[in-house]
């Protein structure tokens, strides 16, 4: 049995200083619930990573659900760092594969501004590990720096040879009327932005926002006789690998992406060839290049080479990030990865708006969190 | 198709200042994996609460696999407060019958002692509303206290009426190697222990605590070939209840629990007439009394009648916390739920020494969220 999406729903990702954190999720399950006219909801996952170090508040299950309506309805948090919101989808679809639920609302939910500077930042770092890499100051982009930096080392690569990744992002965010950077990014500005952890600068480190994004899913069969366009998940998939990076056998292969992706495609019984847009994670640049050759659409060491309109563009031969990625839409930590599945189905309803891939029918939906200790890859596709 | 669980494991309760989280984890692991005589695990899900606040790490499945030896596997953390443990197991027990998983890993750990103090209580208390009740300086004690008065209130009942529930953990708790607390507490000390929030003391209260315990699950036919004597999962469920204390009905009534206690039932095809011993979440005497009344064991408000060796002592006819509970055990908050699991399955295994309920083939294991935002029980059988 496969499952199915039958209703989605987002908020603005940005900073939402006038909203809290279970409004802010009210706000998207109210669109999902809304588009999938339905009202019957067996059981809410929430994906989120920050709440508990950035609000004080853990246990957004029952709380979400009492907030949202659905009070008596089973609820829990999944969490995995910044892969937490794909990773709360895969539960909802084993759920409803276990026959033990029928309707299961999955909101991923982030109120990063409820903590700003230096201890908005230790809750952001709470994904790596905070015996080896925390405590001696490594932050998300001071990780990806050393990744970048490898990696120039590695293959003789510029600064400058990522910068298409960031141009297509906010090309495909000032599309996007709920991204959080609306702005076009030209090439040559991007190697003038200040640094963030040399070699990684402004321009090429997403930023964190807040934002609530939901989907709604239940038995393939089911959905059929529920909404038009169900979308099924054809393929669902969670992959670890080394947690730190000191640990990886090669810094430079995200085995998590490569394994989720396998078996997601394996599910689906799909090739990778056969999908037709990538929502990726790309909170760096470097994550874009390497979560490439890892799902084996460029060879190692030359993923860099496809960012560029022609392959990554909207109308390329690889799409990626098509709604701004975590570039220009934000990346709300938690909530990211249902962000990526609403995208996802957005495009293969065919009502993805400016950010339309022309006849998609495969899409990719890929979360990361930490450096690549976790990989959440679904497969989604039109029936 | 139900589930079985074919392997458990535990680590002493108690101030584990020598230990890291990821090692305590360990211990339980390893312990669960001799046990079951298998090192083949397909999902690690992990319990947790306070890892993020105490200990400034998230994303503890992936960090925890691979510590684990287990690297590679898919791996999430289950969140719903001091009820994570247990809706840890239910997400796995959803995995395996979904077919995704073939056998799953359940760890639930807590390093508390990694904060101490002021904010200590701080993380504990994000289980409650940030917003409408920790605001306010309440704290798990101070709703205990507000439940606890209004039930004295209401029903003409002393302090000295609860003692009983105290003085049974503790006599349990004797017994159990594992226990924080081994010391027997007598019925008129209990009284003269000085106030932590009127009307609950000290003796009133359970002790937060470092721990890990852990199970291993798989298809109930698959487990038969396995190990010698698997326990069977009858019954797994989840329900909610309004969050905050003021938003419900009557806060005497934990409906969490009597919904999930009925459906738990219900799966099992069995009536709590059938239940040989119940581990119930005593963070507080004043929640004993009333869980037994919200499963159907006591009339509304003569919960409290209960409190005595003839009924919930090992050998009485409502045999509860019967390895010392959260009082004498310790209360490892995000753990908690997974300890209960472990022992009732020592109980129906025959393997609970000193603590043994004799005969016992059906045992309940019920973990509470909050003050009852969430409740998870689950009935556990001899096959």
């Amino acid at each position: 049995m496969t499952t199915s999406i039958i209703g989605i729903g987002q908020t603005q990702v940005g900073e939402h200083w006038d909203v809290n954190l279970r409004h802010l999720a009210w706000q998207a399950i109210e669109a999902a619930l809304d588009d999938a006219r339905t009202t019957n909801i067996d059981a809410l996952y929430v994906g989120n990573m920050l709440a508990g170090t950035s609000s004080g508040q853990e246990h957004l299950g029952a709380l979400i659900a009492d907030y949202s309506g659905l009070r008596g309805v089973e609820a829990v948090v999944i969490e995995a760092g910044e892969a937490s919101g794909a990773a709360a989808v895969r539960q909802a679809t084993m759920a409803v594969m276990s026959g033990q639920i029928q309707t299961a609302l999955v909101v991923g939910v982030e109120k990063a501004t409820d903590q700003t500077g230096k201890e908005g930042l230790k809750s952001q770092t709470t994904s790596l590990d905070a015996e080896y890499e925390t405590i001696h100051g490594l932050t998300p982009a001071a990780v990806a720096g050393l990744m970048m930096r490898r990696y120039m080392h590695e293959f003789g690569v510029e600064v400058a040879d990522f910068a298409g990744f960031s141009v297509n992002a906010h090309a495909n965010g000032k599309a996007n009327p709920l991204a959080m950077y609306r702005n076009l990014l030209k090439a040559e500005k991007f190697g003038m932005a200040p640094l963030v952890a040399d070699p990684v600068n402004l321009f090429d480190a997403a930023p964190i926002g807040d934002g609530a994004a939901a989907v709604i899913i239940t038995a393939s069969d089911r959905a059929r006789g529920m909404v038009e366009k169900p979308i099924q998940i054809a393929g669902s998939a969670i992959a670890t690998d080394a947690f730190a990076l000191h640990d990886r056998k090669n810094i430079l292969k995200l085995e998590a992406v490569e394994k989720s992706t396998k078996r997601a495609l394996a599910q689906a019984g799909l090739n990778i060839n056969d999908v037709n847009l990538f929502e990726i994670h790309d909170g760096f640049t470097i994550m874009s290049a390497l979560a490439l050759e890892a799902m084996g659409l460029a060879d190692f060491g030359e993923g860099y080479k496809l960012a560029n309109e022609e392959n990554i563009g909207r109308n390329g031969k690889t799409p990626i990030s098509t709604f701004g990625g975590l570039k220009a839409r934000g990346n709300p930590a938690g909530a990211t990865g249902v962000y990526q599945i609403v995208e996802v189905a957005s495009q293969l309803r065919g009502t993805a708006g400016d950010n339309q891939v022309a006849g998609a029918k495969v899409g990719l939906a890929q979360n990361i969190g930490g450096t690549g200790g976790t990989a959440v890859t679904h497969i989604l596709r039109t029936v």
